[in-house]
């Protein structure tokens, strides 16, 4: 395929993994950092000692501090921000005068009170003229991982399948596989959710809990991801994916996770303040916690998980007590914990 | 509840921890060893120090190795031995003038050849009029964490829900919860293939390919049995709950797994016969892959880690060459691997 001018907004572990993943497809990219040592640093060394320690980067990666350099003549955007700094990224990603370019994020969450998917906050914010598609990048891939070219699979997603297959092309090699889907909403539901329920699962390992109870919570956080996605209009079929229970599985089970740390640091009785201090990186699950919360009063769906984690964030309540809560639910026909996620296609064929 | 007499055949690890589980909810239990001298060091020393060692039996749980005295008063009959020898402790358990039970099977396989499910087999060889009804208990569940008393949430399913209803009485308390549903295929059938899928799992893990690679893997593993199981007659959303997705992931990810471990070797280089004498225990993978190979065929069903997994056991391929070929797949549409999952319901809702 043609090689592409792309610009890689945020020099985080994974837009610089990515970064690294399209200079090994040929490609030429800008990687933009929130500041000016950052990129000296990046440039001179080729590395990013903060994110990625020890890992080289290629020659065809320039970091650049200046928004507007970044993606002046870029072909392919892409938005590896946190979630919460995306509009403002994209409000100076506006004010450049630049050619059209697709754009592309790989951002997991949702923003409390507007409920707004990261794609819709793109949409909402950046010039449409300026824009050719929008797509979104997700699926179980640590970047520590991706830079030592073990094998992963992700997926991309848009309306347009076009422009999905487009960034499939961009990102495709021999160990980075990306399959395409056009089911954008279940892709950021499942996507921002799955930290939820990886924060849930870090707190059940901090109490000691083990792994059986550990695969309940995975599984039952599953169906309420996907009942609150299917009401949000996801195609449910999408949470059985490498974006619903893939990336799930990946953040829930492995040390590398941000989420899982954070909630294990509260299991063994460290206080929200503390944990999220001694991250250093931003904790997405926290905010997407809030807003799922809120989503599930608005759609009126049940998330016992979600809401025993919000009772635990932001009420004050122990953690323990949360979880025995979650354990002791009374006994019940299991398939009405999963039934309702199917129940519009169950109306139709009558089941 | 009622106390019940309750005898257990067969005390390995997972019979034996559903022994301790019965006792503990005041049951009277007879647990069925297949050596006299394993009889006695469990009812000398109140420990089955081959398979759960330190961990401390209740008195009320009395070994036998004798199957008549075990089964002749017995209110509930428990199948935990190995899948492959539920035929012939059927038989035995049929010589025996007892009263009528309800049975119960924890045994995870299916039959190469005559590709009978473990509920099956027991109906088929048991005698009806001593029978009250069937039930299998499954789930993510290891032994060793059970006996902890560490929370552990599993599936009783029935064709007939008031017996899932009463094996879920009997073995419900505070740390071992126990929901119920009818669909027994999707949940046989859930876990029996998991089994394959650890395998493979351990074969990635073995190969050093990281947690992205494995859970695409189960991401995938998870859609192939779905598709096997819904043309078998199972239920599609059995495979988004316990036994499915929250039975694979334990025994994908947790160290406990037999499955796992003997895949691990496979991808470390050892051969099948070396991995399975060191593991000392019965890996059922090994069996249901050769059944689940043929049952594709049967149905005509696409199972690509089962076929590569069926070619590294039994055909000499080495495990690098068959994961490498699973990942280098052609670049696809997500839902191809998903739609058919659902084909028949998407045939009704012409979707």
């Amino acid at each position: 395929m043609a090689k592409l001018q792309i610009a890689v907004l945020g020099a985080g572990s994974w837009g610089t993994a990515l970064a690294l993943v399209l200079a090994d497809n040929g490609h030429q990219v800008k990687l933009w950092t929130h500041t000016e040592a950052q990129a000296e640093k990046i440039n001179e060394s080729h590395m990013n000692e903060k994110y990625l320690p020890g890992v080289q980067l290629s020659d065809s990666i320039i970091a650049y501090p200046n928004i507007e350099e970044a993606v002046l003549d870029a072909d392919m955007i892409v938005f590896a921000v946190p979630a919460k700094a995306t509009r403002e990224v994209a409000e100076k990603v506006n004010m450049v005068s630049r050619k059209t370019a697709v754009i592309v994020h790989v951002s997991k969450g949702i923003e409390p009170d507007s409920h707004l998917r990261i794609s819709e906050i793109l949409e909402e914010t950046l010039n449409s003229e300026a824009m050719s598609d929008l797509v979104v990048l997700s699926g179980p891939s640590h970047a520590e991982e991706v830079v030592k070219r073990h094998p992963t699979t992700v997926t991309a997603a848009s309306d347009d399948i076009a422009a999905a297959e487009m960034v499939q092309d961009a990102f495709m090699n021999q160990h980075f596989r990306v399959y395409t889907n056009t089911d954008v909403i279940g892709v950021e539901v499942g996507g921002a959710l799955k930290n939820i329920i990886a924060l849930a699962a870090g707190i059940t390992d901090g109490l000691g809990y083990g792994d059986n109870a550990k695969a309940a919570l995975i599984t039952r956080g599953l169906a309420e991801i996907a009942r609150l996605g299917t009401k949000m209009g996801a195609n449910p079929l999408t949470f059985s994916g490498l974006t619903g229970v893939g990336d799930l599985i990946v953040t829930c089970t492995s040390v590398h996770s941000r989420n899982w740390r954070a909630g294990n640091m509260l299991g063994k009785g460290h206080k929200l303040d503390e944990v999220l201090e001694s991250m250093g990186m931003v904790v997405e699950g926290v905010r997407t916690t809030k807003a799922a919360y809120q989503l599930a009063d608005k759609y009126q769906v049940s998330m016992p998980i979600t809401s025993a984690l919000y009772r635990v964030l932001f009420e004050g309540v122990h953690p323990k007590e949360a979880v025995d809560q979650l354990m002791a639910r009374v006994k019940t026909h299991e398939m009405e914990d999963l039934v309702n996620i199917l129940e519009d296609q169950d109306e139709k064929t009558g089941n």
